[in-house]
């Protein structure tokens, strides 16, 4: 052994990361020792604290600290659009353009019969009694374009298409500022479908 | 706000390792919600443990968790012979050969006075004390072919000079596997300046 056995746990711990190789492990490891000794003990704190306190919403599933997260808590959010996606960070995505004013519901996954993933997992029987209580008027469904996302997609239509409420998925085409040139065939297809007069 | 504090913390905190910027900082701090309570009770045990134990050898400044590194506990290690690095991890770079049977110093640095770094910092006295002992009998200075690297070397070289101990730079030139139409000019010099009879 070159190292000392704390830091080879050290660098197996960074490993367990998704996208750290063996030599950014080492070098992130390496990073730690001449980091001081408070800023080592704040880092291994909120990993601790962050794993132990972050939950998810009991309404939309996002992610939160308390009962309901900070988008079920703002009352100014208009409760009449929920907008359905797989994962918390799509949130960000989605809060970033500003656009958006209604609240979400987070699947944690996309429908994969493959891996054992079906509507239970998904909590897809929670989000329809959210869509019974009668406030929600559209449902954006939100998923990834692809084959998972789009099963998930028409699940969740099918399911909630007796509640009364709109059901709809967001626009497929081209990408702003990108070069119709370089356009694959499915997202130029998904175009052509989703075009609109102007 | 959008993700609950405590993550945000957590992102916070692998924005502070090297090479980790914001996406990637939210994606390994996601992936720590997604892991077993254990396994991130051990990751953050180990960043503790590892700043805690490891300390440098007392003999060659290298990464030790006892009084004396691993290197220069083994006894088969050829003791007249010393490589003098600037990085711990450089050891690994030349253990790598299987060629170098001696012993290491590490500077942790190179002399760098616009940073405030000259030799008491890189512990250049206890690499003389060390050398006075009389058991080496060649210094193979291993410091980075840069600016600083150079000047730490002869910085050594001088002082080690009375001592009578033989004191060698590694060998520069063209990288094994390299093309030379690619050679940048001081390399080029550097391999012509070093080259061998064959």
């Amino acid at each position: 052994m070159l190292f000392p056995p704390a830091l080879n746990r050290l660098v197996e711990a960074f490993r367990r990361l998704p996208g750290i190789g063996p030599k950014t492990a080492l070098r992130l490891a390496f990073f730690v020792l001449s980091m001081d000794n408070e800023e080592v003990e704040e880092m291994s704190r909120a990993l601790i604290e962050a794993k132990r306190r972050v939950k998810h919403c009991s309404r939309c599933r996002n992610l939160a600290e308390q009962e309901l997260c900070a988008i079920c808590r703002d009352s100014r959010r208009d409760s009449s659009l929920l907008c359905v996606v797989q994962e918390p960070r799509d949130i960000m995505v989605i809060e970033k353009t500003a656009q958006f004013k209604g609240r979400y519901f987070v699947l944690h996954g996309a429908l994969s019969p493959v891996e054992g993933i079906g509507p239970e997992e998904l909590k897809i029987p929670l989000l329809l009694e959210l869509l019974k209580e009668g406030e929600v008027k559209e449902v954006i469904i939100a998923t990834n374009p692809n084959v998972e996302g789009d099963a998930t997609a028409y699940y969740i239509a099918g399911a909630a298409k007796h509640l009364g409420v709109k059901i709809t998925r967001i626009g497929f085409g081209l990408p702003v500022g990108g070069d119709l040139e370089y356009a694959d065939e499915l997202t130029m297809s998904r175009a052509l479908e989703g075009r609109r007069e102007i």
